[in-house]
């Protein structure tokens, strides 16, 4: 199977047909679909596959060292399949086409692997179902606890022990794999750019510097349900109104450190059109170049949330759901990465993302690198998500540089 | 059973245990629960109970003129018995309760009509569940075509006429009552007040002049999907923003005109935490004194809208989806309710509401009359909505001096 072979019988899988977005979530059908189809990828291949406890799959490129089979010093490269709701084609699945598509392609020039490479899928890695992000590679390093992640429930109330359950998965093996280390020596994550710098920056290949911290705060907003069409404006303890004046001032905010805040998720109770809202819930998505950029701004957003709240006669309550430190890739791993791109006259330029991934996860425990590839559109998590074919491909030749270069000898 | 008895006896039906509020919804088994209830009223009291082709429910003390029992030129007092999602206790039942006591108050001093007296129960007044406020009313007069009716669905996706031949009551039969004028001579809706002009008027009782028009308004904001942690904010089309102003914007203007403008329900597509919206569809909520205020407020409100939509790049389209013009009581009927009351010694301020009532609706074709008691906080639709039992007790009163001058020789 060429890249355009495999990419090709990916793309069916999940897609909803009214939006033509993507909705693979973890444990469902779609994943499972999913999971066969990197089996049969892997397979066709000869590369043994491994499912660790933790849900990830693994497909092996074995070495065969005097002494059999050994799997220590191992180089990864993946990324994962599963998808936010209606999501683009590209966020994840590139990355594991594209490292699959990487070894046909050393395979084809007669390299031969010093150590093994292994092409690995995360699961989970969006929380789109169990709302926990990387949730698999958080497992893997113990950044989250099994107990806990046994116990995540979806928005149907299914935990990810039963959905694990009724996939044939077992929930029971969950739990960190202290081994890490000594079995993998790097981890490469090939990824589709999520903005537009690459465009700006003349380049199709973009190499991590490092990840921006960020987090997602929740803004309760509690006031006092009244019919909207008798109770006078000076009566009103609505919502609603902080609300709005917390949505403009988090895009202020953003624009005067040059983060980013988005409210993309609201929930108003009751909800009814005659109805002035008894709360509102709200998410703020957060990130900044820097922790002290990151906290002085939720810091201007939860103080105008409360000042508006203060004028409204509305109780404010800010909680932080989950918070990522920021993240600086392996600068020795990098700069192997830049040499081996440098010698395939590929020209790549450093980024940095807003977005976390299974890369930053495991920069905790091993040496990790990420490689982009431009987004001419710069649309992400959406239908419209795109990368061209030749961009690809040049996606394809910059991950088997860099995959020769660390399983070289 | 008296006011008291009759009240209590209410009170537990369709209760949230959780949330101490009513839910109410038409053809549920809390709306049977309520209708039983109704007939058990009627049938304890002698009056026996009519169910009307649209669900409504009339209990009639009859005259007896000769030549048999005759239902014409009759005078009804009412409500409703559904609620709003959480809604508070007295919010139409109030009206139904006080017009059984109302007659058993003139029977107690001996009172002999000469009209037949009804006391009625309207379906579906709130439009919790199929989205249509006062559609027991409007099937009646014509305002709303059976077969519009018979389509409208629920949130579960169920049709009224399903619900309705779930309940074992007759869809096909649905319709207007055409000789509706020549059976009803008058109609007095007594109801909770919603708002607090009572208090301040130093009254009880108040006596509606008329009801503010109103109406709902869609704003579709339509922006894109994109990633919340990736893209750049010069990048962005987020619905998000331009409904953040168009709340503020609304607020300012109902401030402004002296009116009431309200958003109380949003949906943001997709909706997650980490996904800037796609689209936002939001409801306005507006009254106003008179038709030209309502339309230049709307007209401001919409023009805000179109504003920030084209800073942002988001779409913005707004659609009226429904609309009730300015009401105005029966100015004859009003005079001799007031004389009534007068000669009671019960005081009585004139009132406007920019709530939408039976009584509304009935005053196309027959002519209406409202009293309201006093709600000291002004709270409605929500569970601590409430009147004293003092003030209560002079609304049954109020109720019986109008009854009794309207039904009278």
């Amino acid at each position: 199977m060429s890249f355009a072979e495999l990419w090709e019988s990916l793309l069916p899988i999940g897609r909803d047909p009214g939006t033509g977005g993507y909705r693979r979530f973890s444990w469902t059908d779609a994943d499972r679909r999913c999971r066969d189809w990197f089996v049969r990828a892997a397979t066709c291949r000869g590369l043994p596959v491994e499912h660790d406890h933790d849900g990830n799959l693994w497909a092996w490129w074995d070495t065969v060292p005097q002494g059999g089979v050994s799997r220590t010093g191992a180089v990864a490269a993946g990324s994962h399949l599963d998808s936010v709701p209606d999501g683009g084609a590209f966020d994840g699945p590139l990355g594991i086409v594209s490292a699959f598509a990487a070894i046909d392609s050393l395979r084809a020039r007669g390299f031969v692997p010093a150590r093994p490479v292994a092409v690995v899928a995360f699961t989970e890695e969006e929380g789109a179902r169990f709302g926990v992000a990387c949730l698999g590679s958080r497992l893997l390093t113990g950044a989250v606890a099994a107990g806990t992640a046994r116990g995540l429930r979806d928005c149907a109330g299914v935990t990810l022990a039963e959905a694990m359950a009724a996939a044939g998965a077992r929930p029971d093996r969950l739990g960190p794999d202290d081994d890490l280390p000594r079995r993998v020596a790097a981890y490469v994550e090939l990824h589709i750019e999520q903005g537009r710098q690459l465009a700006a920056l003349d380049a199709v290949i973009g190499v991590g510097e490092g990840i921006w911290p960020h987090g997602r705060w929740r803004f309760d907003f509690s006031g006092r349900a009244d019919h909207a069409g008798t109770t006078a404006l000076a009566d009103r303890r609505d919502p609603m109104l902080p609300f709005a004046v917390t949505v403009l001032a988090a895009r202020q905010a953003a624009g005067h450190h040059g983060a980013l805040a988005t409210f993309g998720k609201l929930s108003v109770v009751p909800g009814g059109v005659n109805a002035i809202g008894s709360a509102a819930h709200a998410w703020l998505d957060a990130r900044a170049p820097d922790d002290g950029i990151l906290e002085r701004m939720t810091g201007e957003i939860t103080a105008a949330a409360d000042r508006a709240g203060a004028e409204h006669g509305v109780t404010v309550t800010v909680t932080r759901e989950s918070f990522s430190p920021a993240v600086e890739f392996d600068p020795a791993l990098r700069a192997r990465a830049e040499a081996a791109l440098a010698r395939r006259a590929i020209k790549a330029a450093r980024v940095r993302t807003g977005a976390g991934h299974d890369a930053g996860v495991l920069a905790a425990r091993i040496p990790t690198a990420m490689l982009f590839v431009r987004n001419p559109s710069g649309v992400s998590h959406a239908p419209g998500e795109h990368a061209d074919p030749a961009d690809c491909a040049t996606g394809v030749a910059a991950l088997a540089a860099v995959l020769g270069e660390l399983a070289g000898t």
